[in-house]
């Protein structure tokens, strides 16, 4: 499909750049707005700029605000003493969303990762280890992926805390809820194994 | 998923309105262009209001344009004596990617619907029925959808134009090329056979 039409192909362009939106989809988003009343694509375009231009990322925990400091850091309800660091701002809202975490977050921004070129000071890590210095931190959880850079990155803060007086603890490995056994991976199930844990834990809810 | 966020909230749903994309990929869309570079939005935000803004149609026929008078219609290597119908801009897209038609068209921007509350001076009827009168049109296709509404509108039009003295034809409709015949529905199928046509035409290429 090809319009010869120059507002047409730059907004197909733009829009086929987005994650999960071809050129055949972004035609058929172009075509839709075409038809809908100006208003609607006033307020799209206006809400994009708005998005990249006015978002505020946290002082303390560097995620998504709308203010300085964010509600969670700001919030009196939370458990400063116990920080979960994520790797960015999908995670807060993932942990936020199983309702079972009350402390504060860290976004890392990514982890190390040299084949992408990411350095330690692309991250926030040096914040992180200020901000366990200067504050009544007593746990770090790492709630990061189960990658080699990843697994790295939290090798790399784990160390730099050692001589803080801190929990670090990590996330539970092992055979996800809900899993036939025989479709869990192998390397899965063999630390599952050798991870193996009290049966009265497993049965614990909180 | 929610980020209790203005601007992340506005973006989703302004997103989550275009045809094809819900909530959760909206959010995929947002958190991507966070990601990206801030000129990315700029040229997204800025190619969709141009898009929206600047938009024209042609006089002529009322496809797209980027001029007063389309590339089409002030084409001269078009025969201006050959005008397609179709319901709209998509239309004439599809059948330009045939390769088959070097006429003009004519876009009546929908089909009569009482049910939609579409009335006959909602289309381009009257612009059409002018246009036949003022030019020396020899032939009307038209490539429409075979709907009750598509129907009824085509034959509105063809009986406008019965005292001018032109030939009005249709698409060709029948079993689609390539389609198994156990699988065509009944209707297509029955017609078909009222319907058919000399061997020697089915040959034919051109």
């Amino acid at each position: 499909m090809n319009f010869n039409n120059r507002l047409i192909d730059d907004a197909v362009n733009e829009i086929s750049k987005l994650p999960g939106i071809g050129k055949r989809s972004a035609l058929r988003v172009v075509l839709y707005l075409l038809r809908q009343p100006q208003v609607q694509t006033q307020l799209l375009s206006q809400s994009l700029s708005d998005l990249r231009e006015k978002v505020m990322y946290c002082q303390v925990c560097f995620n998504i605000s709308d203010h300085a400091v964010c509600n969670l850091c700001s919030s009196t309800k939370r458990d400063s003493t116990v920080i979960c660091v994520v790797e960015s701002i999908e995670d807060v809202m993932a942990i936020e969303n199983t309702a079972q975490f009350r402390g504060l977050y860290h976004v890392l921004g990514g982890v190390i990762s040299p084949v992408l070129g990411i350095v330690i000071n692309d991250l926030t890590i040096a914040q992180l280890i200020s901000r366990v210095s200067d504050s009544n931190v007593k746990e770090l959880i790492f709630a990061m992926s189960t990658t080699v850079e990843a697994d790295s990155t939290a090798y790399y803060i784990y160390k730099k805390l050692l001589n803080h007086n801190i929990e670090i603890s990590t996330l539970a490995r092992g055979i996800p809820l809900g899993d036939d056994l025989e479709y869990t991976d192998e390397l899965t199930l063999g630390r599952s194994i050798i991870a193996r844990i009290p049966f009265e834990k497993s049965i614990k809810v909180n």
